[in-house]
């Protein structure tokens, strides 16, 4: 049995987190649990990795995040971290390698306002996902989204950068990645045809070590969606 | 005239930020921007205050927050941060004078979580005070929100410490006061009577020399809200 398969509800918890690591608590295609997924594996951090059944929770998940929400990450120490990008800081602060935020108070704060811009693109995603998927017309929805690629791809033209924290990755980068790597599954028609530098992001994000080593293909999301659409997700699909 | 009195359309431009301040955007009344005025009282930092006509936006502060939202800082080098917590944040790592966030990575990841807890709570202070406003029926709305202080006052009995953070005002008291200094608005039938820990830190946190600083009366806000809801707000009640 590989180790990746979900712990559901009935499931005998997980031992102790080993010393010298970090426990992450995630669900397979989870795009919030991959961000702290990249950023794990930006920094090299020695973890290990409980899958969660996110529809038939365990009981002793709630134990841990009240919340029994994904990401979640438990020190040896027992300290429980939850919400993404608490997660994200939490892991930048404590591991000096390959710092992903500014060292600077402005920078922070600039990395901090383009991620609560972000939060309003995040539901967009989701609404023309299921909208979609109850045969809506969800072209007013879609006709929004672009607007939205269109803010950002003149952000990178304003900042003549590469990416959205300046020419090498940052902790922004990986905190928007994982929605665009589903983007296909939105089956807007190209997408990113007038927003050329956003596109040119995307195709050097493709090139990230830490997002090859956590990306699925379009067709494992597409596949994985429908067993969500269908009323009985497969979070071990593929295995 | 008052410098407290607000900038309105058609306004002209304040003045660059001089050298050795800071500077905010605010809204006399507004709870988010009280957050960074208890920051920066708490901390004695030197700063101006811009009032802003938050229904007739000068066009000026656009160029200064695309958002057009208070609070926002701007510093005598251009710089402009934005969104509360962000703010308050950037105060605090840039003045070491009186640090009100934890020096340990899970310190700070505890408070944003109590943080992101209490971004639910919020809520519930708008609809019941816009829902009561309209004669509707908001009794549901106040069990839920009863409920959610019972959460907080466990809290503080679980952590057997005078406020959220610790025996002292930490920020995660300061993000959650101004709601409750304008507690009295929703006009609930004794909110605090099964929360007596809650009760506790509001009487403590009246205490406290940055709140009495930035503090107005139930009588203020009712009478300024009342011009809210007559679609005619004076920001400059008062003065």
């Amino acid at each position: 049995m590989s180790t990746d398969r979900c712990f559901a509800k009935g499931s005998a918890a997980p031992g102790p987190v080993p010393k010298d690591h970090i426990r992450l608590y995630s669900m397979r295609f989870c795009p919030f649990a991959q961000r702290t997924r990249l950023v794990l594996n930006a920094k090299g951090i020695k973890h290990d990795t409980i899958n969660i059944n996110l529809k038939e929770k365990p009981e002793w998940f709630f134990e841990k995040n009240p919340l029994g929400l994904v990401p979640a990450l438990e020190t040896p120490a027992g300290e429980v971290i939850y919400e993404s990008p608490i997660t994200c800081d939490y892991l930048d602060e404590v591991y000096p390698e390959k710092k992903l935020l500014p060292a600077s108070p402005y920078g922070k704060a600039q990395q901090k306002m383009m991620l609560e811009h972000f939060s309003k693109v995040i539901p967009y995603f989701y609404k023309i996902q299921t909208g979609r998927g109850k045969g809506e017309d969800v072209s007013g929805l879609e006709a929004e989204l672009k607007e939205k690629f269109v803010k950002l791809n003149e952000d990178l033209v304003k900042k003549k950068t590469k990416f959205f924290g300046g020419d090498s990755i940052t902790m922004i980068d990986y905190m928007m990645w994982p929605f665009f790597e589903r983007l296909e599954i939105l089956e807007l028609k190209n997408p990113l045809e007038d927003t050329p530098e956003l596109k040119k992001w995307t195709e050097r994000m493709l090139q990230d070590p830490a997002v090859k080593s956590t990306i699925n293909s379009a067709d494992t999301y597409k596949a994985f969606y429908k067993t969500v659409a269908a009323g009985k997700p497969d979070y071990d699909f593929g295995l």
